[in-house]
């Protein structure tokens, strides 16, 4: 048997790391582990000290990220029974923005016995809810100023991103800001463990910081108008030098190796976001094939050739030159409630009926309710909902719209209901795709990822009747550590057996399954007549003409009991 | 103790039949009796034949009707003691339009050998929806026709009534329609068989039959538009010569006082419809006084001084001179969806862990969600609906419409969902009183009656919030058998022991509880806001903005099974 080389990618998701060991040859998946995180998602006390944290706070512990290093990469190593000198690059797949405070040398200020009872000495997890008030504020002052980069976010920062984090530790510790050398991406800080060299990735950056290749970060003056000890926050605490997707960041230390038990100087690439990296896992980079990445919400992503104009595309979560793959555009949208709209109805609004069915038959309450969903013709409910349980990503970029729910009568029954929330995510995903299209961005070809396709075909199928499109599914279950897998090889470079480029990583290593679900012409003429019915609404209730779920949802807090 | 005069009200329901007696003075409740139709309501096969009948039909026996007689007023004077003599007069309250045909001497045609298999030779009770297709035609005609009555009847005639039911009689039976000498509701029916004398009371005429005061019945050239069969059905079949309400009907009949026990003689009202004849069991008759009937559906009626121009209220169902109380305006207006979307939602939309708390705590679950939507705020849920399950009769008159809910989030629960349902019917009634009020007929006061209001205090208290009106609740729990029986009063006369009009009576014998429901101001305030926002989406979906239920509908139509 010849000798073969492997990668490895680190995928760090919400609750637990998980490490893939794949044949870089064919992308073969030979081992995997998975490891929780001792900590998980912080939100009540911190550790040890117990100082009790404010609703909206999410933090992590980096230390659990490391642990991942040390008992995943051991673990597929000892499973596969690889020799790590076969093992010719790593990479890294991480939530975002998820960003944390360090010292030059990189250690964590939570990590100081003197701020370890700091909460904003700790990392940020990308679900961390509590700067919305700096977010407000950027992005009245970006508007007012006339930014130039707002169109491509969407119009909008996030609280969820970067410099609202940032600006939240200014605010609110001013001191621990002033202590902090560094403010970094968790995906940068885990690669700069593994390779003790600092970089920054183009795509965390790039989507959640801020930075375009053309233009670099906000100006120095915008900084400035947020607060003056902002004024120099890019050149104090983040780096202008940024790393392009695939580069190679470092070789292992020796710390490092011995953490993994890997070799030293073994090749690890720069960082990348969980999402975007999952692109590459569907075995080929067209621009026109939007990869959708369905889970609790989804995430789209697709790529497009390089223009002198950026087009402009309204509503989208971020474009990025170089963001998703060097040398193209990569566009990010997103719905906010997917799986979870789903998830919330099969909880709060199913009778027991149901559940005891599900129980007889031996199945998942979803599964049954798919079921039975399934023996339903489009239209047919007379239901239509907007998927706004959580708010509008993509294209309306507003967290203060509400879900509904409309045509019910008194013979209206619960899988009724599933269903028309299946087809209210399937419309909201072709309002992403139309508005993609009419902004010289053509999506030509759709692929899922992530959870849901795994679980529900039923909503596959929807898909692919309410969009026209064929819709392929990604063949790893593992998607986005495959594709930092992929990442490491080509940071191994085509000489030392890995690959030139990700586009021929993702060739040999990616690829899809063998089943497409298929657009039935019969049923996609329905859902032309209801999505119709949908974009009526969608532009009712989304863009001012009726702006009833502002104000009921202004009403809301006003009658909070907290607020009374 | 010195001799006391009771008279007898019987209540003919949907499912059953109840007598009350009650003593004349003071209306207290002596005695009740209910009787269940042995043959109920007959929607799938006729009794005998076993004929299969069409969906939408809903037949009744009225023979079932004439067991009420004999069965339940024997058992009031046998509970009672009450010697048959000192009963002075009898009343009848009936649902309408509840219609059948007959020979001219009152047999049912479906009580003859040759018709008895015929579905058309039985009751159509007044919920049988068969005949659609003639109310739509009958409207057209109308319309074009510029008929001066349609404007009386919220613009249009519905299904339910009387002339479209006697239509489809004529469509799909003709040899039937020729054989019935009389075509009559239940309601004057009954009266026929407990007296011997055919009378046609003003009420069941005046808001199921087109009839009113000072135009009568349509013209013949109407009915001859609709088709030259019907040119002279009134003359035909029905009696122009129609009995105002409380007059003596006749007396009772020797083979009447021995189904009942009572004594030959014994005077008998003209019938009465049961909504309407709840009003004067209130303990008063005034102008701006509007009564609730709530049950599964709403019917609101409502008396105020005759003008000489009948002010035009859209959307009512009826407004009859007379209708209610001779020498008034009775107004009529409706909810087609009240309980019944409380209903749907407890057995369709409520998950297992309510049931469960409910029955831990040995609570109903309508119970149950009311004591959790009770410790809501008003505005707290950030919710808000439609109340068009059944669709919207007043002040829309508009079957097609459908449920709407809107405002939800992940973390929106059951009892805030029930909450937002009875707000919506309460946003119904306001925009009925809304109506009135605008048209110059002013709602002053609310009284509730039916089974709702024993049932659900924090419905009551929502509807006082609402309305800005105080809501009383009449004191009777069967309110239509105690107005039917101050009927029975007045058809005796004064001379007898009874009384001269039924404002005396409704003064003597009817009243309120002592409980009142009123507006928290607090509560109020937030309602109209919540009442502003229902009423903008009310018009949007309601009056042609965007008719999307209806498109829904159709689509519904064209994609059930049944016809594709």
């Amino acid at each position: 048997m010849s000798r073969r080389n492997y990668s490895i990618g680190v995928d760090f998701g919400t609750e637990s790391g998980r490490a893939l060991l794949v044949d870089v040859a064919d992308g073969q998946e030979i081992a995997t582990a998975v490891h929780a995180y001792a900590n998980g998602v912080i939100d009540e006390r911190l550790p040890e000290s117990g100082v009790r944290l404010e609703p909206d706070w999410a933090l992590q512990d980096p230390n659990d990220y490391l642990e991942v290093f040390k008992q995943a990469i051991p673990a597929v190593l000892a499973a596969s029974g690889v020799d790590p000198a076969d093992v010719i690059g790593i990479g890294v797949a991480f939530t975002a923005c998820t960003m944390l405070p360090t010292t030059d040398d990189g250690t964590p200020l939570c990590c100081l016995p003197e701020w370890r009872a700091q909460p904003h000495a700790w990392v940020k997890l990308w679900k961390h809810h509590a700067a919305q008030d700096e977010a407000n504020r950027l992005n009245a002052i970006a508007r007012t100023r006339g930014e130039p980069w707002l169109d491509s976010y969407g119009g909008k920062i996030s609280a969820e991103w970067f410099f609202p984090k940032a600006w939240q530790i200014l605010d609110e510790a001013p001191a621990l800001y002033a202590a902090a050398d560094r403010l970094i991406e968790a995906a940068d800080w885990v690669v700069w463990q593994l390779t003790g060299v600092e970089t920054r990735n183009e795509c965390t950056a790039g989507y959640k910081a801020i930075w375009s290749r053309r233009d670099g970060f906000p100006s120095n003056a915008f900084f400035k108008a947020l607060d003056p000890r902002l004024e120099r926050i890019v050149d104090e605490k983040l780096l202008r030098t940024l790393a392009p997707l695939g580069a190679r960041a470092g070789g292992l230390t020796e710390q490092a190796a011995r953490w993994t038990g890997l070799r030293p100087g073994t090749p690890v690439a720069v960082a990348n976001v969980d999402a975007h990296v999952t692109l590459p896992a569907i075995g080929s980079i067209e621009p026109g094939t939007m990869v959708m990445i369905m889970g609790t919400s989804t995430c789209d992503v697709m790529v497009a050739a390089q223009q002198q104009e950026l087009p402009d595309v309204p509503g989208m979560c971020g474009v990025v030159d170089g963001g998703i793959v060097p040398g193209m555009l990569g566009y990010e949208a997103g719905q906010s409630g997917v799986g979870d709209i789903f998830a919330w109805f099969v909880e709060h609004g199913v009778p027991p009926a149901y559940h005891q069915a599900a129980q007889r038959r031996g199945l998942g309450l979803h599964t049954l309710l798919e079921q039975e969903a399934a023996k339903l013709r489009p239209g047919e409910s007379g239901l239509l909902a907007l998927d706004w349980w959580n708010g509008n990503r993509s294209t309306l970029v507003d967290v203060e719209l509400g879900g509904l729910l409309l045509g019910m009568t008194l013979a209206t029954t619960a899988p009724e209901i599933y269903r028309a929330l299946i087809e209210a995510t399937a419309f909201g995903t072709r309002e992403i795709i139309e508005t993609l299209n009419a902004s010289g961005v053509p999506v030509r070809r759709l692929v899922a990822a992530g959870g849901l396709p795994e679980r529900n075909q039923l909503l596959m199928q929807i898909y692919a009747d309410v969009t026209g499109h064929e819709i392929g599914v990604v063949r790893s279950a593992q998607a986005p550590a495959l594709g930092a897998a992929m990442h490491g090889a080509v940071a191994a470079g085509a000489a030392a057996g890995g690959y030139a480029d990700i586009a021929t990583a993702a060739r040999q290593m990616g690829g899809l399954r063998a089943e497409r679900y298929t657009p039935i012409a019969a049923h996609s003429a329905v859902y032309d007549r209801l999505y119709a019915e949908y974009k009526l609404l969608y532009d009712y209730f989304g863009r001012g003409a009726n702006d009833v779920m502002k104000r009921l949802r202004q009403l809301r807090e006003e009658q909070h009991p907290a607020h009374t």
